[in-house]
């Protein structure tokens, strides 16, 4: 499985925008096992994405995808900062496949 | 809904028997909507736990179950260091309820 971390600041006031952008065309994307987009408690511009694929294979895929591409083309003026915080290889948990 | 992303960093060479005391017993929580435990891809010490829970209270009560209160015993020792890298309000996304 691959897995990634990612912290997304939205430019001011923008962050339920960007979070309703994130969240569209996120059905049937192939080999997505969990997708959840956050916001941070703390910070009002913030939020988190957290992903979790079958393989890097199938993440790097889910950027070709027509919904996906016009999500990201939309939500770009609407993103002030993006950080990769982790990528990671996901050992298992709840929601996942055993 | 809750979120937690937390940062844990394993006694070196420690962090398989970590990631398999973090997944026993995790099933069954109450409240728990999603709880993925992942190793960074890049640090051979470090894993990450994110977490989408349908209340705060759920996650907290969850500290008192005795299947993860044993887990949390027997991970101490295997633990370098803990950092809380963010709590979150869950928006949506794929493997979380509509």
């Amino acid at each position: 499985m691959y897995g990634m971390i990612g912290k997304i600041t939205a430019a001011p006031g923008q962050r339920d925008a960007l979070i309703a952008l994130l969240l569209r065309g996120t059905e049937g994307m192939p080999g997505c096992l969990s997708y959840v987009v956050a916001k941070d408690a703390a910070d009002a511009d913030v939020l988190w994405v957290t992903e979790v694929w079958d393989s890097a294979q199938s993440h790097q895929a889910s950027l070709q995808l027509p919904a996906v591409r016009a999500a990201i083309t939309e939500a770009r003026p609407l993103i002030r900062g993006f950080e990769k915080t982790a990528e990671t290889v996901p050992a298992g948990g709840v929601g996942l496949p055993a």
